[in-house]
């Protein structure tokens, strides 16, 4: 499948608007992907409205596609739709916990990249905002999300007005294994990092950076230690504030 | 795209086996989803060998899946491949805490929802089994699996041998929420879930069950609420293990 084998990640977007018709008819077929017990424990907040999308940013470290796309989606994990209906019904719901967190969280990433792949092959581009879970309370309280609700994951939308390269990918044979987990030896590493480090935006980082080696960009200044245990902790609030840590 | 809008999950497959260029090409294409830092944080454990699919099996409740389907897969969270390049580079790795676990689950999730679409795009079938975050420990010692690698997903490929019904979904307006989450009243549970309660297949279930309502299905015979706790325990004690809660 060609939209998938020849994807990049899309951040600058025309100003074409994404009709309502389109973008419901892409999340009903989304929402085909497996779903635990076919539960659904997802939800789809689609921020349109310029105001929204001017609170959102901060959020995602002012990544200007939050306020550049004409369409803004975060996924969230949802138990609360579910957990209402339950009690509604004489039922007693039990998913207030960290278990139901990875089944809601895996059920809306699913529909996330379905969403994705949806989107690319109607002739949409998308940006993946990793930045979603760093900062989970600041999202939770401008979208208003009650308990048993997460956002995990949020996706920029619009008609792309770039074409950028495609970035690198590993060697297939670095990551998948036969049987067992094969772990790797030095050699390996060396072999499976090869491609990457030679490539001359790479060695460019490098040198801009004043850093010894590539990795000590990823670990020194794009995802540090400190910041990595300080979002783990607002990781954690988030979800105990949100109820799933029971 | 039909593939997705058409599919069903696939439980019975075919004699006919995969063959290895097939499913690594299908592999390597769904490596092309969103990845965070394009870091590619993680693995993918291929079991075709009987003897490994027959150990996988109680880890799965004995779904029989696991052991008729020719391949399985096992999609892991990795950030020990990732880790150990920055220890052989001079740079130091701070990812063994619960963001970081989040986050390699996040990419290993976009990636198993990509070979999935990919696969039935080429006609094969699949199942999305998600007892794989019930007993990781099992996995974990199976697949040997070393420290910061953690199983998320498992999925059973095949030729379909069978082509099920359709199953129901919730009305698009019960998940979709414009601007901000639009809390469900009592009215809006009734509406959002009379289809699925009036389906002959699930009045039968509560038939069958001696239960009083469908919701009931799920929190006292499917889903209970002491089994997610005692999940949510293993769970922990896992990720412990492989190094994610420091």
């Amino acid at each position: 499948m060609n939209s998938i084998k020849n994807r990049r990640t899309i951040r600058k977007y025309t100003s074409q608007d994404i009709p309502n018709d389109l973008l419901n008819g892409l999340l009903e077929d989304a929402f085909r992907a497996s779903t635990m017990g076919n539960m659904q424990l997802y939800s789809v907040i689609v921020t349109r409205d310029a105001a929204m999308k001017e609170k959102l940013t901060p959020a995602h470290f002012n990544q200007p596609m939050v306020t550049s796309a004409p369409v803004v989606l975060t996924f969230c994990a949802d138990f609360n739709r579910f957990t209402k209906w339950c009690l509604q019904r004489k039922a007693n719901p039990g998913y207030d916990n960290p278990i139901s967190f990875l089944n809601a969280a895996t059920d809306a990433l699913l529909v996330t990249q379905n969403f994705c792949t949806l989107a690319e092959e109607n002739g949409l581009g998308i940006c993946y905002l990793g930045t979603t879970v760093y900062n989970p309370d600041q999202i939770v309280e401008i979208l208003r999300l009650p308990k048993l609700v997460m956002p995990v994951a949020t996706i920029t939308v619009g008609y792309p007005d770039e074409q950028p390269e495609q970035p690198d990918r590993l060697p297939l044979s670095g990551i998948v294994h036969e049987e067992i987990y094969h772990d790797y030896t030095p050699d390996m590493i060396d072999s499976i990092y090869a491609h990457k480090e030679a490539l001359p935006e790479n060695k460019h980082f490098v040198e801009i950076n004043h850093t010894e080696t590539l990795a000590q960009i990823f670990t020194d200044i794009r995802y540090k230690k400190a910041d990595n245990e300080s979002m783990s902790a607002t990781l954690h609030a988030t979800l105990k504030a949100q109820g799933f840590e029971k």
